[in-house]
């Protein structure tokens, strides 16, 4: 089939050639294998002559390509996850609710280690075929649920994306070290109201945040510099706990 | 001295403890040097019986000290940046304008290897003793106008957080891979406009998108569930390309 | 034909019933011409049987159904224009730019008197046929350009809704009261940026504030409560100076 | 005396002179009163050379110079509750919980009649104040419970700006027209939250929506056009419902 590819026109609209040994067809015309197969970075032209840069696919390629059979969680929430939390190469990550994985597989491109929970096995199923699709040999799926218990012990953080993840403060909190955090990802703010007040009561957590992260994009085109019309007014609220 | 040691209140109220051979004062009491070198997890307790939870500093503890002689970017657009190009431990990284360092640490904590460029000696000294209390092996600076070129050669990614980012285009072009990212970080919408009219005329990028992030936090104490009264308007926009 | 009425089920689901002499349909079911010709305020149910209450149409209700031929201004960016100029009762308006008359609609229902500007033949039409819809006495349209003059003296407010704003600084100075208010809205930053400068070498104007207004609905539903996934990004910038 | 007059720099710094009979100082040096009393419109200048513009004062000066005892409600939410509502010069409009007596101020600007409900003494007395500073005719003050009743019937619109507005929805649907708005202004969402599920029981008011107003405001000198550093990140949720 030949390694997989990514072209890019100058406006950057981008494709994914899975097989380049086929020619590509694309709105802009058709690019021969012959020219798919060649040197990474080359400007290669379509019939129509519209120009296309070609590269291997960076992970944020193969990223966006992930199946997604539940809603997930947008790149915005998993930056601030990422950049409230500090989490890198070191860190031992534990998930609680898999969806489609896409949280678990951008963790484990940058964490040591991550275990992802979900009791649904078509979630599981999804989880399984994006991992494979991202080559990652550091995320495990485990058909377990998150309320009953977590097996892995002093992990760094615990990311939640529950209905109730109030029912999983107690699992997170033998499974954490001290001073780990909990990351609990809700798309309504009486979610948000439930689990602070449930841990406040318990005290085993401390609060750190809650946040909610608005993206706002701009065209910039010439003298038409402006936000976009229309965008995402909402996704989810993240609630950051350390255990104390 | 001792380890460094972290302390932290229910409310999550932190406080760093460099010395933990000797007493530490606080707002809430004094805690004894003999409790501060007791073992990681434990609950102490200040002369006033404020509990303090005690954990060795996490990553995030440590960042969150670093000297800011520059004004620095603030995390949720370090998170996006993060996020919008997946950077991970195989990443490579140039960034020009080094400011205070706070961008270059967190991204080598995640990538495999950083080299920031600055010309000012002043900042320079700040990125050094940063780079020190992080303990960071792969982070190198340069005192070197990256408006001159760029060494380092098949990166991942650039980063800009400089006046006049589309003097950095030619360097940056030389530098990355085919397909890795640029990306820019401006506060003002005149400098974002001029860069991207900028590489429009040279066409060795693609425009990827152009946003600011907002965070908004949120107090959430019984039926106290509201945004906060103050909030952060704006840090800068963030501008990402990639190399074609 | 009889008297127009709104009809509105409990959802808030509302319908505009231009003549009440027929039968009126809708998807809950059509509702007989002898219930709409009912006393007001009165519960009717439609042949499905689902309730709805009737009553007089409100301005709101009639502005709501203007003709739109040019893209309208929001009413969240009517709501502060009227909020930062304390226009009222008393207050006579020039406008430089009609579309299709919204504006100086909603304005002339509030203000003592509206004169609006505009070249195009075809807006013209619309904003009179709007007149007529709202039944306004106080609102005249003249089909001049505002770039080369303001017939009417000492007005308290000009509202400019135009790609080159800055061409009608001079008419607009010529046509207000010292101290009265000249608010553009443009839908880019770089006429926002155009304007202000153009103004600052001339010194007959003292720039009060540049904003953008951005308006956020919530879904309440029992324990659903949260901003709704999609939104407006943007429409305009409101930039308000005075005549000094 | 003399006649009360604004002041005001090109930069658009505002001073509000009451008494003209005497010199002005200001931070740009003072103003002789002989020149305070001349000809509005006029530019004046200070002992130090600074130039001001004089006019006699707009409602908004004056609005502005309302004294405060409790939280006001800002002008950006008035400004949407005006643009939503549709409010006019024949508008009859209720308020609850007068609070310092800005927004029924402000709207009595506007409307035909307002008449406001409040049981502090306290809030009465500032309100009593700033009716008499604008020189309202057409704003009463009641001191009582507007959760018992409200005398005014077949009202417009009424709006509630209290700590529990689900106890006033008996008496604002008995006040309102069929068709009229019942707008309420509460910091929490969980005030909102309680508010629409009780009406939702009673079956006597629609929901229009439920909103939040942000604005942002930015800097435009030269080549720095920029969002503010700053912002308010909140203030109320407005809630809008339709008496049915």
């Amino acid at each position: 089939m030949g390694k997989p590819r990514v072209i890019m026109t100058g406006e950057g609209r981008k494709f994914f050639v899975k097989d380049t040994s086929k020619d590509f067809h694309t709105q802009f015309g058709y690019i021969k294998s012959s020219d798919l197969a060649g040197k990474e970075g080359a400007k290669i032209l379509s019939n129509t002559n519209v120009e296309f840069s070609i590269f291997p696919p960076y992970f944020i390629d193969l990223y966006q390509r992930l199946k997604r059979d539940a809603q997930i969680i947008p790149l915005k929430d998993i930056g601030a996850i990422v950049a409230e939390t500090g989490i890198n190469k070191k860190s031992r990550i534990v998930e609680g609710g898999s969806g489609s994985g896409a949280l678990a597989c951008f963790l484990a491109n940058i964490a040591k280690e991550v275990v992802s929970y979900d009791i649904r096995e078509d979630f599981i199923e999804v989880v399984k075929r994006n991992i494979e699709l991202l080559g990652l040999k550091n995320l495990k799926i485990k058909k377990q649920d998150i309320y009953e218990g977590i097996e892995e012990k002093n992990v760094d953080a615990v990311m939640l994306d529950l209905p109730e993840p109030w029912k999983a403060l107690d699992s997170s909190s033998k499974s954490l070290k001290a001073g780990g955090f909990l990351v609990s990802y809700s798309p309504t703010i009486i979610q948000v109201s439930d689990l602070v007040n449930a841990f406040k009561r318990k005290k085993d957590f401390a609060h750190i945040k809650t946040i909610e992260i608005i993206e706002r994009e701009w065209e910039v085109d010439q003298r038409k510099v402006r936000p976009k019309s229309r965008m995402i007014g909402h996704s989810g609220f993240l609630t950051f706990l350390r255990r104390i």
